[in-house]
């Protein structure tokens, strides 16, 4: 009985770290990554079909990244936080990954097939900003 | 000795749900969530006091905000993603919050004491992105 006391309480300790060690992460795991916004400033006349940004343009992206893609976002604009100014952006899809040079190596030979499928679902040309998250 | 078993089967199977659902809170923890993202855009002669922002600034609107804030982040920025572009923006404050007027409500009363911080750190004005976090 001692035996099945004690394999009870290390079970318990190993399943308790490993919890908590998860709940650091959902705080901490952006921190020091890069982050590539791709920004769609809005602007009369624009048109943007999220449907097929979200099922098609960026997964078809995220997949050119592999294992250098931490994970990815996709935001929908909704409206200027300053009263009485036009809304900024249209949407905003974002890549964070460990390696800039790495991202760029990745997306270079795709480059042709990206640009392709942007009539597909705006007649935006977007801004492209490369960042670090400090916190 | 079988009401211990039966004991230790059950707190393992609570710890490993727990685990289960951390593990899914890390990948949608900001999906539903609405973004207020204060944008510095670059242009030359600006300036932009990266500690002073992460160390006195958003601490002091982040505790504004309350329980309606769940994460707020910070990323400086590094360069444009398009060849002989400049760079959008100097840096980018976010607050993921769950409810856009409780948001609102908090900075209302507080906006002088906010705005009269602005010129310890920067002389940029600032553009606000409210969006809605789809992915």
């Amino acid at each position: 009985m001692k035996v099945k006391l004690a394999v009870s309480i290390i079970l318990l300790t190993i399943c308790f770290a490993a919890f908590g060690q998860e709940k650091q992460a959902v705080t901490n795991v952006e921190k020091g990554l890069t982050k590539v916004s791709v920004m769609y400033p809005y602007a009369e006349g624009k048109t943007f079909d999220l449907e097929y940004y979200e099922t098609k343009h960026m997964p078809m992206v995220a997949g050119f990244l592999g294992s250098n893609l931490v994970k990815y976002t996709i935001e929908k604009g909704v409206s200027s936080g300053i009263p009485n100014q036009p809304l900024p952006f249209m949407a905003i899809g974002t890549f964070y990954v460990k390696s800039l040079s790495d991202y760029q190596a990745a997306i270079g030979p795709n480059r042709d097939a990206i640009r392709a499928d942007f009539p597909k679902y705006t007649n935006i040309t977007p801004i492209i900003l490369v960042s670090e998250v400090v916190r």
